[in-house]
């Protein structure tokens, strides 16, 4: 019996979950934020209860001492020396990783190669490495990126129709995010289904705040609607999704802003919240939209109507399908979005029983029994993909 | 009887057709190249057979007034009187037209203020208009758009995910193109299924050089690939299609470009050229793909998988569909793409022939015959739809 501990740094932040493995327990969990700043808050699950700190921490570093100080403060652990290994979320693997990797000085250079293409992300996520190494310099810790489930893509997916020296030179292509969870459902989807995952051809919608499609041929992901980076794709809380890219050096012009400054719009000022003009939470919008809010009604329907072409799209991509997979906040939880997207799919043999809709949050099936497409609900679990690869790479290696 | 005369003006040329009225039949055609440069060059057909001369033209109303000459020197006019009305294609009618126009000043005037949607092509094509009104004063002139046709799209459609005032300040919204020729295929195809057009779904493909897929429910643009400009969509000659924006930045530092000459690459080196990196011709990467150059491959499959990914698309957009158009350069001719793009499409009930698939440039149908889902090649035809909406808005209105 081992004990794994997986990290999701974010630049001030990071959520940790310690496993029992291979039982899969949740032995507790927690969230780090607002390091570096004042006030930094802790906030960890002992035993089903919720305990929270307001206090400083100055240092990633110094928040994972503190975190592990109060695994034995809480009876957790007695010594630090009873885990056997980390794991950690990387956003961006680049073509350098198309798997998990077991953590030594040439992967922390890889990573840290590639933060070009993650520029907010990648440095944060190799400090949460970096500081577990020096804690726990003789146990093995794991990178699991986000992108390299869609290293399985083939070219004519990944490539952008650029002269083609920009691929070469600058390693522009689609490369796809959210992968850890997308192979989750991915293989979760193929037990419940009671079929190898060789033999199926799925769409996972991974739909929270950040949003990504894809399509999964026999367990591999043959194309992602996310691109270069998360901006691409469909309608997000914040992000546009794709739209003409003509309309960057027009709104330069108009609004007098720089290149960087009309993506940073693109990024953070559009999707629900820019349609809706008051919220990038779908909670938010569906309230208003039951008062009959026109704005928060199109809102809802650029939404779903983005995710419903991307469905066509993919299940054409693969020649037909075997089942939708909806995940994440909203696909976990919105049964107005999932009605939404899976209106008017008979024609492709998906039977929907609204009937089954009323669920958040639980695994369901979703369709009529005798669909020969399957809808089904599967909440998501990065974590555990996490805590299996340290086990896959680090531990079983 | 009618004689009524189709132009569809370039920046620096325009093809004419003249129409005998209403029986569509073709009196002479032609094209002016190279207007307000050194060798001009002038071509008609008369009685199927084709003139050239090279000589100066100095401006786009001395081209007309020297076409003009040329019909009287040819006999195929005695005096410009005989000429019944002139229709012309304007690229962008933004919000403002959503169907041709009798011109008259405001007509004129709302064409040049849309000029900065269009910044290229519509005073060009206003150029035409105003040496027609000028040669021929007591004639009506027409204006057809580009745009009317996709002006029935629903505003889930043609919104983007960016802020709403974008919209309301900026114009900025999909308006999409080539509506002229979805139109006039659609209406061919409810003739040649011999259905009424109110009851059909279809996905009209218009492949040339540009290219735009559009969803036609009940006769009515309900979608379409192109957006705010033509660059949108699939990947076409030169043009990228789609992209992720966040690319443009990324781009400009690599590259030292602006925004505006990043786009003007989207636009002109990119595309088949951009991916075979020899030819944004299609012929020339079909030869090229068929002694296996991998470059001319990858971009036959670049191609031909985002008109696939459309298709599926369209199709769950409008529920199912009841027939697939191809049309215009490639669309008309290229059985290579038409199969690609056509594979795999029987889980919605395409069961396309290849048998029937060795047809260039005329109407025929490529389904089996208990296909659901028909397949029609259909050659397009603008200056027709130019003819008809003079006699419907210039003569008969």
């Amino acid at each position: 019996m081992k004990k794994i501990i997986a990290i999701n740094s974010g630049s001030s932040s990071f959520k940790f979950q310690l496993f029992e493995m291979p039982s899969e327990k949740v032995i507790t969990k927690g969230l780090v934020e607002r390091i570096g700043m004042d006030n930094g808050i802790f906030t960890i699950v002992v035993n089903g209860q919720k305990h929270k700190e307001i206090l400083e921490i100055p240092s990633h570093k110094e928040a994972i001492e503190m975190m592990l100080e109060k695994f034995k403060e809480y009876n957790i652990i007695d010594s630090i020396d009873e885990i056997d290994g980390s794991g950690h979320r990387v956003v961006h693997g680049g073509e350098l990783f198309p798997e998990s990797a077991l953590v030594d000085q040439k992967v922390i250079d890889d990573i840290d190669s590639l933060k070009e293409l993650a520029p907010l992300h990648n440095p944060a996520n190799l400090t949460g490495i970096i500081a577990f190494q020096q804690l726990m310099p003789n146990k093995p810790h794991v990178a699991v990126f986000d992108t390299s489930f869609h290293q399985s893509m083939p070219e004519s997916s990944y490539l952008y129709s650029l002269p083609y020296d920009y691929y070469k030179d600058y390693g522009i292509r689609k490369y796809g995010f959210h992968g850890t969870s997308h192979k989750y459902v991915t293989h979760r989807a193929a037990t419940l289904l009671e079929r190898p995952v060789e033999q199926l051809r799925l769409i996972t919608c991974h739909l929270g705040n950040g949003a990504s499609i894809a399509a999964v041929k026999g367990g591999k992901s043959i194309d992602t609607s996310m691109g270069f980076t998360p901006l691409a794709g469909v309608t997000m809380g914040t992000r546009t999704g794709n739209l003409d890219p003509a309309l960057i050096p027009y709104l330069m012009e108009k609004t007098g802003k720089t290149a960087e400054e009309v993506i940073d719009v693109f990024n953070n000022e559009s999707g629900l919240l820019g349609v809706s003009g008051f919220s990038s939470d779908l909670r938010d919008i569906e309230e208003e939209a039951e008062k009959s809010n026109p704005r928060a009604e199109l809102a809802l329907e650029v939404f779903a109507n983005r995710i419903h072409k991307y469905i066509g799209s993919y299940a054409t991509r693969m020649n037909g399908l075997d089942a939708i997979i909806f995940t994440a906040g909203i696909g976990e939880n919105s049964d107005v979005v999932r009605a939404k997207v899976l209106q008017g799919l008979e024609f492709m043999g998906v039977y929907f029983d609204e009937k089954l809709n009323n669920v958040r949050g639980e695994e369901q099936f979703l369709n009529h029994p005798h669909s020969p497409v399957k809808v089904i609900v599967i909440p998501t679990n990065e974590e555990v993909m996490i805590a299996r690869d340290v086990m896959k790479y680090g531990i079983e290696a």
